[in-house]
């Protein structure tokens, strides 16, 4: 104890300058706290040691992207010669050619400097701010959105966080997309929301596997989640194929939740058509946010529209259930939240356009490049969003164990970050990021060729040379 | 359906210049998937509406201060004569007097104009961020907090939503104040936490009743939560107290949760100690943010910081627990991280006296205008925090039930808002909030006066005459 006592008075000392701090340490030096520290805290029964089960209760978390990129990013390899190449997560804010609008920018500087946007937001968003986001989606929907339909949520992340566990009752089930985006299994892990999975299918552009909806859902299932343009796929749906999903949804009697954060970003001539012209057939929320359209991830600032034209979800109290679960949680900053009217009105197509010209070039590159890699296959062309899932060959590798194997020893060998699809649901597969600039794109593309190269399976060889060659 | 269909059609082409959507209006207007929409709700066995439930599973939400407050609010007469008076509260950023510190404010419109805080920040806190607050709170601790003690959120908001569900275990509780800050007790009830209260004790100078302590607690009390300064009391606990909540918490073998939002507003002469100063004695969580000290809540910036130099908790997974929950929640906005450091470091001293001077002559005014109200008390002279707790004397007013009647009346008589003890555990006492420009406080207090005087009850007017004149 003696030398704990010094060092602590030690730190204590070195905290001058601060009359209160020092109030504190001149009482820490008086025995008699101290002296109650005496006992070491092995004697100690900690209560809160059982809390431990939390980490099993929010394993959830352990699907979190984040918690699989981290591992991978440290696979790295400190003194690698090259850059690091990041191809696995959708946030291509760090190059300058993907700056956001500078008219967005603006309204966020603006709107600090009033000085009056420090204070505590109304629990689901500024009235202008809603009103705002309103507007903008009833642009494309047969039906007008009022204020009161938005919820403006600290990204798509907290939309997530409050639509999930309102549907969570004992017993309930949600159907979610295989492969998909990993935090819907956390969220639902962490409210004890029991999931199945419904496929998405490559075969057919990765549209989802419809006839299977009647046969994994029961009357305890509650609602499904698409999202579109596609996250992990890159594939953008059809009208046609939207109109059999609502009106399944009705026939299953379940609201549909559509993820649509990367509604701006389709590259192909098919249109990105919203969930929400649907909301006559099936209720709808829709999930978006400024992160991946205006490339401000880091702005946390999303929103959940009430796309129901007939009021079911009003009158089931589900909107009252969100709103109060608003009311407790945090919130997207006062002063984003007020900059949110002048981004949706100045920023200019110009800007939109530039940024599907850079990911339409990048994902040319992208989709050309595996196609010249005989060991990962794409079978299906991105036409939207940032990424394109691709299938390892593991066959023709050796010394590659599965997909996050695969990512850690790329990862350390290429200085290449990808994310592996088992975190997605998808093993064996890989999803690459084509959110970024184009050279570095290509540059990490063929690290990834040479990379399969070197690790070739040398007995398969001669079977399939030709293949190989 | 007839009107139905063509009020869609119409708003569809309401949408005009828009291509997408008129693709999608054309699409519509194509019988078929307007044709599904024939069947009218009420055919249609919705199974979320069992969720109507979640209502109840977030009923904590009942007791949100917000909630409240858009109740009492809405009492406010449209057409009022006076401006209105928020005293309910502590917010007074919209007080050109309270504006936050010039270098804080310049610190985050920078950081926004690198361009390069745009991205997604790592689950727990920019690495420099968390650095800044480790070093900003060690100067008041007898041992170094390091950058891995530290976990960013988006305002204390946040790290209660991270903390109690990390606790909540079938069976546990948690031991919170009373009267206390109801977002913890509205967190416990959604993640089905039992919640215990002990006694603030208003004749002590609202310290905790660290008797009733062990008398409540049992094997499965995991945690205590101590607010200080204290919200909604207004006290600045001792060092002495603070010692025996630690003894008391170690013998329990609980975890403190220290709430020192309010940390920086000590109006007095007696010295604000961190809890953590006892975490050699029982390990310590202490929640902190820019939100109040800053003037700035609507930034959403704050932080749990482990004071913890035995390292249980660690041991016991609690951080790993933490920092899970957190890798698949929303964070603060980067650039506002990015802020961080220079915000620490540069704003000014003057900054803090002035906020200090400002808000000890108002809770000078509010103590002396309630001892002048007969017809409410305030048993503790305000230390701290922005609040002081009043007692109404219902006995001396008619058609008055309770505490939040007389707060509805008083919003709709004389536009003054206040919160109501009940919602803070303590029924028919009331809030009231001194960070407000001494002026319109003094205006607020006079006319909750004329109101209690409006009100008295007039057959008690002669036995206590000469207490009411």
């Amino acid at each position: 104890m003696a030398t704990k006592q010094s060092n602590g008075n030690g730190a204590f000392a070195a905290a001058n300058g601060n009359g209160k701090s020092n109030g504190a340490a001149h009482h820490a030096m008086n025995g008699k706290s101290n002296g109650a520290a005496a006992p070491e805290p092995e004697a100690v029964d900690w209560k809160f040691a059982r809390a431990k089960e939390g980490v099993l209760a929010i394993s959830g978390a352990k699907m979190s992207i984040r918690a699989v990129r981290y591992k991978i990013s440290a696979s790295v390899r400190e003194d690698g010669p090259r850059p690091v190449l990041p191809l696995a997560h959708g946030d291509p804010s760090v190059f300058p050619a993907f700056r956001t609008a500078i008219e967005a920018e603006d309204a966020v500087a603006a709107a600090l400097r009033t000085g009056e946007l420090n204070c505590y937001p109304a629990g689901v968003g500024l009235p202008a701010a809603r009103r705002a986001v309103a507007e903008h989606l009833s642009q494309s929907l047969p039906y007008k959105l009022s204020q009161d339909d938005i919820f403006l949520t600290a990204g798509g992340t907290q939309a997530i966080e409050a639509i999930i566990p309102v549907l969570a009752q004992p017993g309930t089930n949600i159907l979610l997309p295989k492969p998909g985006y990993p935090n819907y299994e956390a969220r639902a892990a962490f409210n004890n929301l029991e999931v199945r999975h419904f496929n998405l299918l490559p075969e057919k552009g990765w549209e989802i596997d419809v006839d299977s909806l009647e046969s994994i859902a029961d009357k305890n299932t509650t609602a499904m989640v698409i999202i579109n343009p596609n996250n992990p796929c890159g594939s953008v749906y059809s009208f046609e194929h939207l109109t059999k999903v609502a009106e399944v949804a009705r026939k299953l009697g379940i609201l549909v939740i559509a993820d649509e954060v990367y509604g701006k970003l389709v590259l192909g001539s098919a249109p990105f058509i919203p969930m929400g012209v649907f909301g006559h057939i099936a209720p709808v929320l829709t999930i978006g946010s400024l992160s991946k359209s205006w490339i401000v991830p880091g702005w946390r600032l999303g929103w959940i529209a009430v796309c129901d034209p007939k009021k079911v979800l009003q009158e089931t109290k589900i909107a009252t259930s969100i709103t109060n679960f608003l009311n407790v949680s945090t919130d997207p900053a006062t002063f984003i939240q007020g900059a949110l009217p002048q981004i949706l009105e100045n920023t200019k197509e110009e800007f939109f356009q530039g940024i599907i010209a850079l990911l339409t070039e990048s994902s040319e590159i992208c989709h050309r490049e595996i196609k010249e890699n005989k060991f990962i296959t794409c079978p299906h062309k991105p036409e939207g969003s940032m990424f394109v899932m691709v299938k390892l060959m593991l066959q023709l590798l050796e010394d590659i164990d599965d997909d996050i194997d695969f990512c850690c020893k790329l990862a350390k060998e290429e200085s290449v970050i990808l994310c592996p699809g088992s975190v997605l649901g998808m093993e064996n597969w890989v999803r690459i990021t084509f959110a970024i600039v184009p050279s570095s794109l290509l540059d990490g593309l063929q690290r990834i060729k040479s990379f399969c190269q070197r690790h070739k399976n040398k007995n398969l060889i001669n079977e399939v040379n030709c293949k190989l060659d």
